[in-house]
């Protein structure tokens, strides 16, 4: 019966790279607790690099910085 | 002052359906624990179908291939 | 496949309340939205008075004051 | 390593004020808990108004109700 | 930047069995999307089985009946 | 109506601390956004340190091996 939310900035995570992080997910609780993948939710939510702050600053100021830098 | 979170697939629920999950759970919580309606938010978010995964898989992939099952 | 999380600060509720909230909310979701309560998550979270807080200040400390004032 | 998740109306937040929001945050964390910045996330998150309910009613519906008054 | 939240009923994870979810966690998130594992957090939150609701039913009736039932 | 949820380390956080980082959030949510402080919640969780991971390793192990080197 886990619930995992799996928050990650909006990068372009594929359709694919999402079932496989599911897939993982899953497996890691089964086979570390025994969980029952029939009620073992995996949501994954995707936030916007502006809306997600890491030392006090947006991922996209952070990443415009370091693009510039080049 | 509490705060319930509803996570669901997102399956076409209605502003009307919304309303009315936000009015019962919030007449739960008064009626159940006398939690004053003032102060206590519902939120309710939709998860993509391929973001939500259970039993390993995600809810997409499951229901393409009971789709296809007919 | 919903999953509700009901945060409520510490204040005393029962076991049989609790029951009563995971059965009210869950019955919210099947009637409103057809959900199928075998695959719904309820989780109830309490937290200390002193960790929750409104109006910038903790509950523990709105309530002493009331407390005083009689 | 505190991880501060923001929930908020969708309500016009501007690009400039989600980055004061998560330096402001941030820099709670630092001066009343010491916390280190480089690990600290903070993460917003917009709700629709008719997602978000309180007193029993959808946000959008209390603010259509409020505007009729005008 | 992952931040992935881990709810699952008080049922006696041990600290090994733990830390071996959170590396099994981190590891997906490195593999499936290359993140770094330096900054992704995995938090494990364990919630009493009076409060963890299913089938409008807690786990703890859920199970005591089973037990009943031998 | 902000809801604001602080995930941190059990790691001794006082009553008082707690307050201050309660008030210093809703400033800022005050402040830069113009919230009602009177329907903006700020919520603190702590978490244990075996249950916390980052680099795929609990924080407990990782604070154990930096106490042994000293």
């Amino acid at each position: 019966m886990p619930y995992v939310n799996v928050k990650i900035t909006r990068d372009g995570a594929t359709e694919q790279q999402k079932a496989d992080v599911i897939k993982g997910m899953t497996d890691v609780l089964v086979k570390v607790l025994g969980k029952n993948p029939a009620s073992t939710f995996v949501v994954i939510e995707e936030v916007d690099m502006e809306a997600w702050g890491v030392g006090g600053e947006p991922v996209k100021a952070i990443r415009a910085r370091a693009a510039k830098k080049g």
